[in-house]
């Protein structure tokens, strides 16, 4: 998508005429920042995400507090306009490295460690109201896809129903590729890769037309950004597949309202319209897993306590489930659905869910 | 591969012969499991890997410290034998869950833990010589490969050369997997996934005709596996790229030699031929990385000390490497390249080792 990238082209170039501007005016040169800290992060019912209030500060270059964060500010802006010129991506790391140097007639170095640089890249990402991926700064990678949809990618056609026993290793950025074709009428989200290759093995996203998509853990930006698209430019209905227990519901909530460190980008990488298909805990009576369930750690109950308390967990559906977590100390995941069976979750589970609409919002 | 699993089948079927022998001439059934304990592990100078020693030891069912231990390896096998009979496969986690039941008529689980039944599959694949690939049950996953390959699984036919700008997700089990075609000089075995992202954005794989792949982290065995059959199957050379420092190195051993955790299987997961590409601590004066290096960890010198006592570990090459991180207390990073400039990695470092033959053994 060129136009994008010219947006964001324009938006670097913007903040450096701005600053351009404040010095031919002979003004102390400054760039406004939205402020990130917690204070300033908001649910928001309407759009149902997590987004950043509007408190924002300046950043000075003549101030002896903001200087060297003014500087390294403007350095890795001068980064990512390089980047989107040359037409390359990279990552945080060799970004700082890219970057790492001393001040000519200094003993200063730009930045001494990467917790310096990466910060400097959220402020950007706010300031600009863009994606880092945008900026050509790749994240982290995880998470894999197959499934009934053809993509088109770097000049490739990559067809993910032909994927033998693999499957599209998802990349850490995703703003440029284009879907050809998508023959899919819902994107199941597995935490796990046990389950999503069960699934695959057994051809289910050929039965139920799906597309089948792991995290394979914490959802890594890519893979959040790819559902997000599916489910927005598809208008494709999105069921997340967890484990029944804080984490695997952290993560659904990661998918579908965004996290708190990212409340800035929810509306880029959530998903608003996901749906939660399972594990539940009322699920281990309906499913007879009695026997296949875990005792909860303290830790489990605590954070359990603490999610009651999210805005965005406050539906009675899931007070009820995280109630029952508290009080029956007992968690249970994907793997458990084997106790009845290796195909279980292909053949009873997942179609009696999906048939019945039983989901919690 | 047909044939391969019908020997394991037929594995299967003569461990269940045998104990029948002895229950039929009313000898204590008993199973032969050779010794995986370090005391049995050595490190074999012809083959280039660590293997298990000849020791072994018996398990009989009518001894009250066995007759437990008896019956999961019993129960497991039957498992194993169902698998292939049906053609699925599945993890060792959802094993366990399907295994987990209450002997009829006693207060005694078949087993508590997963920790119980993981052994019990290792004990498996070593007593019946095969991969527990090959018994169906999966490993964890992670990797990602791309090059000028192509494959053929499950009925499709996936060309890695057109994957844009993702990759083929590596299965946990790559047995099945038939190459169809493979145009390539050699294996590029990255470490990190953003150096795997530099090079194939830069097209690396298509100018130098090789195949990248990342292990992301500590190499998974479906990874090992695949760069096993890759240089065996079609005598690559595979060069291994990895941080200058005790993990690093370690990762290239483990795809070399093994692990010792794993040496039962080392012949089937190991690489002997595989060659360290970099980087080194030589590298940090010979590419001028010295502003790009990072102060190695206590935790670090002490893991090299106890390296440079490993046997696959004594060529004088690696001393060298060994003593100098001792000795300088540093360490560098992939990423440290991109001191150099983004694309200094793939238009000068890798090239100029590669066409010097700069490997370690």
């Amino acid at each position: 998508m060129p136009r994008k990238r010219s947006d964001v082209e324009g938006k670097l170039t913007n903040l450096g005429k701005k600053v351009l501007k404040d010095v031919e005016a002979k003004q102390n040169p400054s760039i406004e920042i939205p402020i990130r800290s917690l204070s300033n992060v908001v649910y928001d019912e309407v759009s149902k995400s997590l987004k950043l209030g509007d408190k924002s500060a300046k950043r000075y270059l003549f101030n002896v507090a903001h200087a060297k964060k003014f500087t390294q500010t403007m350095m890795v802006a001068a980064f990512c306009k390089e980047l989107l010129k040359e037409g390359i991506h990279t990552s945080l790391r060799d970004m700082f490295y890219n970057l790492k140097r001393t001040f000519p007639g200094s003993s200063e170095n730009t930045f001494d460690e990467q917790r310096e640089s990466d910060p400097i890249v959220v402020d950007l990402e706010v300031a600009l109201d863009t994606l880092r991926e945008k900026l050509h700064l790749n994240a982290d990678v995880r998470g894999r896809v197959v499934g009934n949809a053809v993509i088109q990618d770097r000049g490739d056609t990559v067809n993910w129903a032909k994927l033998g026993s693999g499957g599209w290793a998802i990349p850490s950025n995703v703003e440029d590729i284009k879907f050809k074709k998508v023959n899919a009428k819902f994107v199941l989200v597995i935490e796990k890769n046990a389950a999503f290759e069960r699934l695959h093995e057994d051809k289910f996203w050929q039965k139920h037309k799906c597309i089948l998509v792991t995290t394979q853990g914490q959802p890594a930006r890519g893979c959040r950004r790819l559902v997000q698209r599916l489910a927005e430019e598809h208008k494709l209905p999105v069921y997340v597949f967890c484990d029944s227990d804080p984490y695997g519901w952290y993560i659904y909530s990661v998918i579908k309202f965004g996290s708190m460190s990212l409340a800035h980008v929810s509306d880029m990488l959530g998903t608003p319209t996901a749906k939660y298909i399972g594990l539940t805990v009322s699920d281990i009576d309906k499913f007879g897993l009695e026997n296949f369930t875990i005792k909860a750690r303290d830790v489990d109950i605590k954070r359990a306590k603490e999610m009651m308390k999210y805005e965005w967990f406050k539906h009675p559906a899931w007070q009820k489930e995280l109630k029952m977590l508290i009080n029956r100390k007992i968690k249970a995941e994907l793997e458990a659905l084997s106790g009845r069976g290796l195909k279980f979750m292909t053949q009873k589970y997942l179609p009696e869910k999906i048939k019945n609409k039983e989901f919690l919002p």
